[in-house]
């Protein structure tokens, strides 16, 4: 059955910016607009900690709360009231089905159906279904059944008249990735407003982010992009840049509440106990009141208020940094800063580098300001940027006949075929040798770039580390692959290296005689002149032109 | 000439807490106690962008004005006002002599001797002879002029009646390095209350941060450390962990002011110009009022108000965060984090750990909190920590007589003789085998953990990735190290390895052969039972016990 057409551009999901997977854009409901990535703070609706007008006003699009507690709270007087009179609140509001008490609680008095249609009733904007969370350790036979009943119920709920409601299809499978991946699949056949990942919690509270990633990519990979995807529970701010990279537009999350209620105070790189502050390492409204011995002290009941105040707007400013981010295109480099707050994050993105094939295929061509990318390691060159590179290298690129190769470093100046001693260097090539000599760039991000390809974004445009031995430990395994590939196109390599890298290019010249072509090397020394230089690698070019001839 | 005692505690420098050479703490002097480490906010005596006072309130403890701009400006009224009464602040004062101007417009109209006096007349917390700034590019024999000069007029400025004002001197001699520790040296000598490192402007400047570490290091390590440490010229939130890392407890800027003239919005990974920006990352106060568009549109002048108030809340967080860190021990963790908000920054880490030597020399033994150590990479391991484990093994430890040895990995459960299968491995060994077994702890952290110090601080609490193959390419170097240095020990070693890490168990049992011991290895995979395992182990070192007798 075909839904209901909704007013006006109510379920519309507008994509401004894109970086990685991350989206920065607006879903329109029936009481405003959410901008995304939005992190949606749980409001209790027997009694919040917080007013939730005064999350709102503290600059939050959206909140959400639990209809199956609305419902036992508030009974019928909740349907006259509305889910917005209930908290007191204008804007947007979802509302949960109480699925997540039936994975603490177990069994609980909840009809499916009926859920459904009190979330209708109440006016709330994005609804859930009563989904069965997946638990992990449960058996696989007990997940697919599981999964399966909550296929059904979005189905069923499909049929039911949601008015303005956007009903959102969460995905379950927890840890069987294949269950995950078929949950998704199906949920993308089906006409729901908002896509869902269920069930990280656990994860999230093990600091399993690696097992994070590959359950939420799962998910993504087999989804229909165009939709929303919301994510279950997860509310710490050290993880959102890695959701947000993956494509999550949405997360709810109680844990400003939670942790302080347990003394907790956030910091975009950890949480502390406020008795290990001796400072508070922020500008909020409530840091600005206080210091830490201040807060400490004060009565217990208001230091949770006030901490809780202090989470959100720590929840806040890692959201703003992650839009502000995708729109300058960025988020890579948030990233690999990011994952340096914590052991289990740094997993996460070596987990996330697993999936670049598919990230690069959505991530965007070019970002409006063009920033430099940032270069430290192995971990930096699997960018969207670099594989996309690699990827055109491979399937487009032809070297220019058969040349030597000369082989030049493409730092400190790039692109090296322009400025710096290697332009000079070429400047300074006869002639009847120029023509035979294919120059071709050493690059520590982008392994080898022909001096043809050069003013192509973004192969000149990075900064690396003053001395990139990392970097090039990795490259020089496109190197190898380069010349392997193309040994055809070249009579042979002239490597030209700096003194301090004179190993590596030994490993690289060793790869390329493999390949079967002539390979030598000239050393540049930081005492040695233009003149020199030019001597040494014009008399090793025709020499090598004399051998192959 | 001994100088004159000051009065009470000023002068005192005490210090509360230290990390890595970061040492937080207190001075003391005329007008109030200064918390170390410190940033001291430049403020242009003719008309500052903000008044001392709300630069005060904001919660510095301390301004710098100019002693030389004064003189111009107020002539013999400033007397008069005092240097209190010209900003219109009570507090600590620090004024300069002008050397600054004296770089940046070549000799200007002062006296040395005068300057010096001028600032004890103002009534000054903390004086700067008029050194002479290096510049970089000056000659080697125009530095060592300039390097002797300065110390002359430290040493004249000593003579004089100073009262109660703390008079600094400065290091000088740019990237001379052993002019650097010429001028450390003799300064370290002189009776001054601050040492000081001048020139750094142009290595900031450029990003050669690199550079900065080297000049910084050079000359902590050559003066004494008791005394408080400054730095000119040092104002970006990007560098401070770094310089406080490495021992230097105040530093000066006008940044805060420049940047807002220029239009551009702090935060701790770098600089934006204002009209880059889609949203305000940030807390503060100034970004609690206005949305990005909003800071964007306002008045010129406006805008550069609220514009330097930002940028001092982002130095003033940054500043909390390093003091929060000294006091909890995790410096090093903020050090790797930052490192990856530039890739100057990285290449600043790099140099910087080829201090360790130095540096552990000076770190804490350990912290009241102590919080677990986080573990990505190789440069996680060139943590103090890591550094006096490997001196302590190699100075006092001798293995407990000739033994088979049994390598076990450390984790997931540490210590790995007490938790996990690990710890039931040893537990099934025959009582007769296990009093010829020695087991070993191969850590990814801290390399090679014998059985008996698993229970030292810290080589078992810390925090590694799910796949910690880099931290391991790295330790096995120092496996390698201590299986020659006990060869006479061990009978031979048995390696028990995950299935994933089996080439790098072959490298190990390579370079244990080389030293000249027998070497076998075992994997473990996923799907072994403790007793298969058990039985492999038990029959590898029994048939390897049988051969060696």
């Amino acid at each position: 059955m075909e839904r209901k057409e909704k007013k006006g551009s109510i379920g519309v999901f507008e994509i401004d910016a894109e970086d990685l997977l991350g989206r920065a854009g607006k879903i329109y409901t029936a009481h405003g607009i959410v901008r995304t990535p939005a992190l949606v703070p749980v409001i209790n609706p027997a009694k919040n900690i917080l007013d939730a007008t005064e999350i709102r006003d503290m600059g939050f699009d959206i909140v959400i709360t639990n209809a199956y507690l609305i419902r036992r709270y508030y009974g019928d007087l909740a349907l006259e009231l509305g889910v917005h009179g209930v908290l007191g609140v204008e804007g947007v509001v979802m509302t949960d089905s109480g699925a997540y008490q039936l994975l603490v609680y177990g069994d609980i008095d909840v009809d499916p159906r009926e859920i459904v249609q009190f979330q209708v009733k109440l006016g709330s904007d994005i609804g859930v279904i009563l989904d069965i969370p997946t638990r992990l350790g449960s058996s696989k036979e007990k997940v697919r059944g599981e999964v399966e009943e909550t296929l059904r119920r979005v189905k069923e709920a499909l049929d039911m008249d949601l008015g303005d409601m956007l009903l959102v299809g969460p995905v379950q499978g927890g840890l069987y990735l294949d269950m995950v991946a078929y949950s998704a699949k199906v949920l993308s056949e089906l006409d729901v407003d908002v896509f869902a990942v269920g069930g990280p919690t656990q994860l999230l509270e093990g600091y399993r982010y690696s097992d994070l990633v590959k359950l939420v990519m799962t998910a993504k990979m087999n989804l229909s992009p165009e939709k929303p995807l919301h994510l279950f529970g997860a509310g710490h701010p050290m993880i959102i840049p890695f959701i947000v990279a993956m494509g999550v537009d949405m997360f709810d999350s109680a844990s400003y509440a939670l942790y302080a209620r347990d003394g907790r105070y956030m910091l975009p790189h950890g949480t502390y106990r406020v008795e290990e502050l001796n400072e508070l390492p922020c500008q909020c409204p409530v840091c600005s009141k206080y210091d830490a011995k201040e807060l400490r002290e004060l009565p217990r009941e208001e230091r949770e208020v006030e901490l809780a105040r202090h989470n959100l707007y720590v929840l806040k400013r890692e959201l703003s940094l992650v839009r502000q981010a995708i729109t300058e295109g960025t988020l890579w480099n948030l990233l690999e800063s990011r994952a340096k707050a914590h052991p289990a994050l740094y997993a996460a993105l070596q987990t996330l580098r697993r999936y670049i094939h598919y990230i690069e295929k959505r991530h965007p061509l070019t970002h409006v300001n063009v920033r430099a990318e940032f270069f430290y390691d192995a971990n930096s060159r699997y960018r969207p940027s670099v594989y996309r590179y690699l990827i055109r290298l491979r399937d487009r690129y032809a070297p220019p006949g058969r040349r030597i190769a000369l082989l030049l470093p493409d730092w400190p100046s790039r692109p090296f075929s322009r400025f710096g001693w290697t332009a000079e260097l070429i400047k300074r090539l006869p002639e009847d040798l120029k023509a035979k000599v294919h120059a071709l760039g050493l690059s520590p991000a982008y392994g080898i770039v022909p001096a043809e390809l050069e003013g192509v974004y973004p192969t000149s445009q990075y900064e690396i580390p003053d001395d990139p031995t990392e970097l090039l430990e990795d490259a020089i395994k496109d190197v190898a692959w380069f010349f392997r590939r193309h040994k055809g196109s070249y009579a042979g390599v002239v490597i030209v290296i700096y003194e301090e890298f004179l190993r590596l290019a030994q490993r690289m010249s060793l790869s390329i005689k493999e390949a079967g072509l002539k390979s030598s090397i000239i050393v540049k020394r930081g005492e040695d002149t233009i003149d020199m230089i030019s001597e040494k690698v014009i008399s090793e070019l025709s020499s090598l032109l004399a051998g192959s001839t």
